[in-house]
């Protein structure tokens, strides 16, 4: 199989976009990916959507075609890939594959979604159909965030944590989001003020959870020995994409404070990359809530159950740390359109490892995203590292 | 490349399924395939659900990781793709490449929709989305009776045929489908009363029209080599799949008696299965009306322009003739439940080819399926043949 890297990447800002639609914003990342690099829009043969609502919220259906149309990249194969927030991702590695088996030397991929301009119970009640609809959780009416509440509860509880050092994530997200122009929210917040947000469901307050947002974000990617040959400058290796599966509604978790699938996936792609989780330099992890980053760190291994806490109080995650997460501002900083979130945590990688990023950590030759879909029933965890 | 084999097959009834939800339909036609099989589920690998109003009209967005959770497949990786009335083909040709390249062994690919119990008005509305929404057409309302009813009133103008003879196509399908126990309409009609039908789009009447069905198939997709070591029996091969895109909304079209994705996809799949269409004994096409038949056939090639009207009133398309197409009842009267169709046509072939089919085409070696999404944005032509 084929070495692939990435060979260009673009994003929207995140946030309310009410005179953009769907496609505005898909072409507009992906535009910015192509003028960004040395790849011909000719020179693109596949192109990967990831979106997850562009329907529902934003629409259109069709919208993999519809963007190929408006970008002008002629009758190539074109599809949607669905996976709930773990879209993105998903359509990634479905290029990825592509490339590597030899089928196309470039492709385009891109995630978006148009959010904004509904009520929030309209896309609450959205979303929680990524989520066995059939299921007791689901006719009991239970949402995200009161999922996300119960693994935070259980969490706290389980490891006798102060509600408290939730916040601290919060804080964290906020800082490195006020450094990043394309963020959602670009202030950043007191731990006195992030207590202080109302309930959105006990124990999460408002600054526990991301913000319904609209953008995009695309990548090209292209086999190692294409970006040679037509030199691409500061191409970064793309070294495993790993996915797995899971539980597709809460009351089927064995436990409340892991998610199955995201430690599989972890599993499977550090061991394609042949790296353990200490060589990763920077992480961006599915922090739709704060919890969630706390949960995904040792869904990752990297640290303990229970440690992810106090290793943020301690600012281990912090730019500068031991590990920093998330320094784009995560999902809770930088938004969390869902169909972008898995291509833009990507992007803040690809920054990361060419020394562009705006919360640029030191040396940086390994990152790794984490992106889950759903309760955990499907995760993706992709391993990028800077080109020889 | 690895050759790549379909190991075995399912479908569900299609037609109204009041009782059951999308993942129930998908899961019983994975099911029959499982079982039709020597595959066990534990073998199965990858999942790809095509799917394309899952949410808007099944309820059920992240349909791919709860119909793999229902089937106990543990957690493997499983997505949904989506490009429209595409959908299902896609999903197939997605399931291709990972075999092919390598990447799996065995794949699970099911269609499936579930589009009963809204008014048509909310049906035909939701699926006009599959078109590019900001266009001129579609903000002026244009539906796809309406586009597939200023299609064949340009085919009868420029070709000087008799309206009549769009009935020709309604009475084949009809005969096909009563045959099929499988059919949404199992009952033949006849040609005056065919063309009695109520207009739904002048000059398209209510025999020209697909109806709304819900309804699921399943394939299981194998490397030739894992069929071989496991005694798979009467494997089919895939010997291409072609894939075009094309203009998305109907005012970018040049003609209005071609679909340039899909003579790009047939002249792609033919191409790459060294084949010619004369080669062809059985095919499936996108017939969701009646003058879609015509245009199909005449995109691929199998009749010159303006001809496939003449040679359905001469029987060339009925079992037995030249070139017998959609043997089972096609999307006018087996049904169209979107993510379905594109792998329910290639069940057909494969029973074609296994000499298992409801409307039998003696000694069958080639069967090609057309499926297109859209107003031609997306085209999947598929070429199978009996393995040797």
């Amino acid at each position: 199989m084929r070495r692939v890297e990435i060979a260009g990447y673009g994003q929207t800002p995140f946030g309310r976009a009410d005179e953009r639609s769907l496609i505005d914003l898909a072409a507009d990342a992906s535009e910015q990916a192509l003028r960004a690099s040395t790849v011909r829009p000719d020179e693109v043969e596949a192109l990967f959507l990831g979106t997850f609502v562009g329907l529902a919220l934003g629409g259109q259906a069709f919208p993999a075609a519809v963007l190929a149309a408006r970008l002008g990249l002629g009758g190539i194969p074109a599809l949607a890939v669905e996976g709930a927030c773990a879209s993105g991702s998903l359509a990634f590695r479905q290029a990825v594959a592509a490339v590597r088996s030899g089928a196309v030397d470039v492709a385009l991929v891109a995630g978006a979604e148009k959010m904004s301009g509904h009520t929030t119970a309209t896309v609450t009640r959205t979303l929680a159909a990524a989520n066995d609809t059939a299921s007791e959780s689901h006719a009991a009416g239970l949402t995200f965030p009161g999922f996300f509440a119960l693994l935070a509860r259980r969490y706290l509880h389980e490891y006798g944590v102060d509600r408290e050092l939730l916040a601290d994530v919060s804080v964290k997200a906020r800082a490195n989001g006020a450094a990043n122009p394309k963020a959602h929210f670009q202030t950043p917040v007191t731990r006195a003020a992030a207590l202080a947000g109302r309930t959105v469901a006990d124990p999460l307050g408002l600054y526990d959870c991301s913000p319904i947002s609209d953008g995009a974000a695309a990548l090209l990617v292209t086999s190692a020995d294409w970006a040679a040959a037509h030199g691409i400058e500061q191409p970064v290796d793309v070294r495993a994409v790993g996915q797995a599966g899971g539980p597709v509604s809460p009351e089927r978790l064995e436990s409340f404070v892991g998610l199955p699938a995201a430690a599989a996936a972890a599993r499977s792609a550090l061991a394609e990359a042949r790296l353990e989780i200490g060589d990763v330099d920077v992480a961006e992890v599915h922090d739709c809530f704060t919890i969630a980053e706390w949960i995904a760190l040792e869904d990752l291994g990297a640290f303990g159950r229970g440690e992810a806490a106090h290793a943020t109080a301690d600012g281990a995650t912090r730019v500068g740390g031991a590990l920093p997460v998330n320094p784009s501002g995560g999902l809770l900083s930088k938004g969390h359109p869902i169909g972008a979130t898995g291509v833009a945590q990507l992007v803040e990688l690809v920054r990361q490892l060419r020394d562009e990023a705006d919360n640029q950590v030191e040396r940086a030759e390994i990152g790794l995203a984490h992106n889950v879909g759903g309760t955990g029933g499907v995760a993706v965890v992709t391993v990028l590292g800077r080109a020889a």
